[in-house]
């Protein structure tokens, strides 16, 4: 191998409810993926785990991550900081690892601006109604934010055509499979397979 | 459903010798695509079947078909006539099918130009020594054909990095998996996904 082939950055969005986290962690457990945790200053819901759901810090703390550039993106949803850490993703991009971004519409651009050959997925629920339950069966937030999440989640989809690839989060499996097959479909694009190339007709000559 | 969604039209290039045949009779083994059968002037090969593996023509009849319109594509590779027959091909992809061209490099270009959604990709060899001992085990050619042959595919895979993909045929198990990913990831490309998108948009306010 000539030189490491660098790593896949892929974003992956959706509505509040929609299942990222769901989706990541079944990948997670299906194929080496490294997952960037971002850092918040919104509470921690029920189960959450610092440094493994999120780094949950207050806000002064992450304005000063911000003015030190060490947030890669950052974004301010409902009232909340959101931001990914720049620290480990350049890094894993170097060494060929697939990063994966769980990043709010806002934040994905960011990145698609900064990495252009970073690939985004949109995760949309099977139907608004759908997603509405799964938001209510969560019952860790009122009613007011509930229907806050909602509104923000329909205006989030009008997005979705920016993305790259949109899945639907129905049978978890399916979405899971989908994804999978995004990742491994990326891996051959022929923009990212230029040294391969090089040495299958390298071997000729040698 | 609101109006069928448009099929997927996926262009499938390689040297000779590359594995193409086997590596599309596993797919179509393993879920349901449609291949166009390829017509040529060129003799058939031990073990070939005229509406098969190609519809077999002599030249008079494949330029009368040229000139009734009725060739999708087509090119002259070593002194005979390779085209894609135009009957099927777009009736399936009215209808939702995945549609499998399997072409040369030249003709390859055409459909590129003709179905801008088209997806293509280039199979390689893991090397250039592996493609002459397969092009050997073959037998059924003289070594001037195979020397030929060679020479065309080195000319071939310098075009490689104008398809959307690059699967090199080591392990077939693996490059048969790649393709699957690619189909599969290329329906949940959002360019195809906007009826999807609304429909679940749709619901929201029904």
């Amino acid at each position: 191998m000539s030189g490491k082939k660098q790593g896949l950055l892929l974003v992956l969005s959706a509505p509040s409810g929609c299942g990222k986290d769901t989706v990541l962690t079944e990948i997670s457990a299906q194929m080496p993926i490294k997952r960037s945790v971002s850092m918040t200053t919104r509470a921690a819901r029920p189960g959450e785990r610092d440094g493994v759901d999120y780094y949950f810090a207050d806000e002064a703390y992450f304005l000063k991550m911000l003015k030190e550039d060490k947030i890669l993106e950052y974004t301010n949803y409902n009232g909340h900081y959101y931001g990914t850490p720049r620290t480990a993703v350049d890094e894993w991009l170097k060494n060929g690892e697939t990063v994966v971004l769980k990043i709010e519409v806002e934040g994905a651009g960011n990145v698609r601006r900064l990495y252009p050959d970073s690939v985004s997925i949109f995760l949309v629920p099977p139907s608004m109604q759908i997603l509405e339950a799964r938001l209510r069966r969560r019952s860790s937030e009122s009613e007011e934010e509930i229907q806050s999440r909602l509104t923000i989640a329909r205006s989030e989809m009008q997005n979705a055509p920016q993305y790259d690839y949109i899945v639907v989060n129905d049978r978890l499996e399916d979405a899971v499979e989908d994804v999978r097959a995004i990742i491994r479909a990326e891996k051959h694009k022929s923009s990212r397979c230029g040294n391969q190339l090089s040495e299958v007709l390298h071997y000729a000559e040698s």
